[in-house]
């Protein structure tokens, strides 16, 4: 039975959300919903618009018989400036800080709202790159990486601390943390990712850069290609940085001790993304 | 600027499903529009339509100076049944069996497609009953959580193994893992959930119960409420559960040994969702 325009519109934005950066052919949507593929066409240039005037997406259409339409989740600078303050604000709060200069962020990497937030500001950077794979190390950058992967519609990998038995074989390598400068170890399951994958790394939190440092490596021993890193904060570090390049949401600046405080403000993401 | 239907039909769809089961009034978007209520209340029935036509929602519009409209996201009977036959699919596979009959599923629970498939079934689940929190224990079941809980718009916490300086304070308990028979100790932030929170608790895989029981016992040293608790898969287990009334989406018969195979089918939740 035809749909009519109205009805087509709204299933078309729910379906194309729910298959970010995935191309649907018109044939598809054709048959779905009974109609002329110049219909399907008129409605798909609606939607172009629609997400274009709210600074939400980009509605790509090929043509051709492979054709179809492609819609990619993304933040306009404008909107990428406004979460980023709405994120330093839900930082800038003395009570996140813990003893030793530590932050407390895991009640808002827990909150959906936040994570949309983070994940579409992640995807953003790296929309016009080949990506294949997400990775992040356990437990805490878990939640971001899942967020980013549903925007880029690629799947994340997990690194692991120790050797789990439900991940069959692993591959490891050794890394020094930079704050403590102590020699650790990280697996990840040796099928999890390809020799040749594309991978964009992401943390919650980056210090002297160590971890971040250790699943370069570990990039490196899988033969696969580093696309960029991204951690949501970015604190304060006496000393070299294990990692240079990494791009941060927010930076922490945590101070414990006698003068105790915490302050948060914008990390190095808007110049970094929308520099062109 | 008036807004046309067309595009006010995209832009709330769009928005609407970034805010699941949270209440936006008409006249945020009457204003977002600059579009009359009654236009707005014709293109939300549009939605409604189109929604439940698909078996992927239900919208309700709550009437008077406080309503608004509120879009669920779900599965209709039929869709939840193709969404777990397709799961079923994906797990039977022998090269997903490991050594001591454990499974590999990291790959399936990094997958987009996946996790919004599973997000969505079990946040079918506990749609009608209140929910504030989801909680999982790290690591394999962060990311169950975190789809269930984009899904629910409610946040989610992690429950650990050890504890983490980044956590704060934290509430501790001692667990039997039902398979291994070891004592072992999970705990979880204290300010992560409240005192009377209802908690609807999820995992990746079920074999014993110690696991969930555990997080029972933490909830009730929290002075919060079990809502229920949901596994992607539960795996045969010779003896007594720890924990009844576990719902899960598929079942898995896995065994090592000479006669090595691997078998999976629907879980009870089908009947247990849609019993009514």
């Amino acid at each position: 039975m035809k749909v009519r325009r109205s009805n087509r519109l709204v299933d078309m934005t729910r379906y194309l959300l729910d298959h970010p950066r995935e191309l649907v052919s018109l044939k598809f949507f054709g048959h779905r919903y009974d109609s002329a593929k110049s219909s399907i066409s008129e409605d798909l240039s609606i939607i172009r618009n629609t997400v274009e005037r709210w600074g939400v997406g980009r509605l790509e259409t090929l043509p051709g018989a492979s054709g179809g339409a492609r819609l990619t989740p993304l933040y306009s600078k404008k909107n990428a400036a406004t979460v980023i303050d709405e994120l330093v604000q839900a930082v800038n709060d003395d009570s996140r800080l813990l003893p030793g200069g530590y932050v407390y962020l895991s009640d808002l990497l827990g909150r959906p709202d936040i994570l949309r937030e983070v994940g579409r500001l992640i995807a953003t950077q790296y929309v016009d790159q080949d990506v294949d794979v997400i990775m992040t190390v356990e437990t805490k950058g878990i939640p971001i990486a899942q967020s980013v992967a549903m925007y880029l519609n690629r799947p994340f990998v997990i690194v692991r601390n120790s050797s789990h038995i439900t991940e069959g074989s692993t591959v490891s390598v050794n890394y020094v943390s930079g704050s403590s400068q102590r020699i650790k170890k990280m697996e990840l399951s040796r099928r999890t990712m390809k020799e040749g994958a594309n991978v964009v790394v992401v943390d919650d939190f980056l210090k002297g850069g160590g971890t971040m440092n250790g699943m370069k490596s570990l990039i490196q021993e899988f033969g696969a290609h580093l696309v960029g890193m991204t951690a949501f904060a970015e604190g304060q570090f006496d000393g070299e940085r294990l990692v240079e390049d990494c791009t941060s949401l927010i930076k922490v600046d945590a101070q414990d001790g006698v003068n105790r405080h915490l302050s948060a403000q914008p990390g190095n993401y808007l110049e970094k993304v929308f520099k062109k």
